[in-house]
């Protein structure tokens, strides 16, 4: 069976979640506390050197890290990776979006705020973070308006997976999504995806 | 045919042309100077909302941004994008860690002295980029200790044209190569290899 190691609450992790959960395939998850240092330690970092979650563990052994060369991996021969050469590319494109200018400032500031619980005040790079945020909600916005999903084709793709992770708990760093409609009515098209299951963050001890 | 709007100097625009010379493709390259806003004019961003460059514009007017997926587009069905498809992750997995864990770090350094003329007295961020860096280059380290690439298979993928972009001119950052004996001979057999063509940053003006 496939081994998932991961934190949940991450989006990073339940990325890979959805789309498990979409697909219908079962998969043991192994819990790994990040502010613990749990991906830090020796054995993790045999299984990946860079120290991040999520990680997935195939049935041989084999261990692939980043969590959207992961969704790639299981989408693959499914609905949520297009035919064309083109539509897959735009997929790509969209996967990098958000590593490169998404991420980076809307999960961040979701860490800083729920799992660091630190405040503005606390850090210098805190407006320049919301800046960057809104920044890629509007290339976003520009994107889905009159779309149904970000690489068209009929359903959602690991592009939208990807983006929906932390776009749909941006409120959790603050992010305000009210002057976003076509993002908004994006992402309730997503929660009404046969075999959606919802973002769970385990209670802070 | 293919049309570049990009900066020859800049890493990101720099490996799509090395894979566009690996594979003889010919293109034409529209010079794009970020510096002077030319990212930001209304021409630009209706090809790409995002305002980045490099942009790859095709044959039939579509545009596709992100670097690393213009990679995918051009080198699917060629021998720098495995068959198979764990192999094909991590490609991507490489991909991915090079806009998340790498690039915002090295390139970022280059951006910073070259382009913009500062000094780590400048930018509270500096050692922290350098951390960042040298991170990133560990990693390489171990992952191409007794491997000619990043993913085995007879030759470079996308994901080490992808990451020699920035890595063989790391120098220009104030980054030191010399204790990364795997990653400097990993950067010459990729300078070695047939169609390689150089980085040529335009002189200031």
């Amino acid at each position: 069976m496939l081994k998932l190691y991961g934190d949940p609450g991450s989006g990073n992790c339940y990325k890979v979640q959805l789309l498990l959960s979409f697909l219908g395939i079962p998969y043991d998850l192994t819990y790994i506390e990040v502010m613990a240092g749990e991906t830090r330690t020796e054995a993790f970092l045999k299984m990946n050197p860079n120290g991040r979650i999520p990680l997935l563990r195939l049935e041989d052994g084999s261990c692939l890290p980043e969590s959207d060369a992961i969704l790639y991996y299981l989408a693959e021969g499914t609905r949520f990776w297009p035919e064309d050469r083109l539509a897959r590319a735009r997929v790509l494109q969209w996967m990098f979006f958000e590593q490169y200018s998404h991420e980076p400032f809307i999960a961040v500031l979701r860490f800083w705020k729920i799992y660091a619980n630190k405040t503005p005040a606390d850090e210098p790079q805190w407006a320049a973070k919301e800046k960057g945020s809104y920044a890629a909600l509007a290339v976003m916005e520009r994107e889905l308006t009159g779309k149904d999903w970000l690489v068209d084709g009929g359903g959602p793709t690991i592009a939208d997976i990807a983006l929906y992770a932390y776009t749909h708990v941006a409120a959790d760093g603050g992010i305000d999504l009210s002057g976003y409609p076509a993002v908004r009515a994006w992402l309730a098209r997503m929660a009404e995806q046969p075999g959606y299951m919802p973002l769970v963050r385990r209670a802070a001890a």
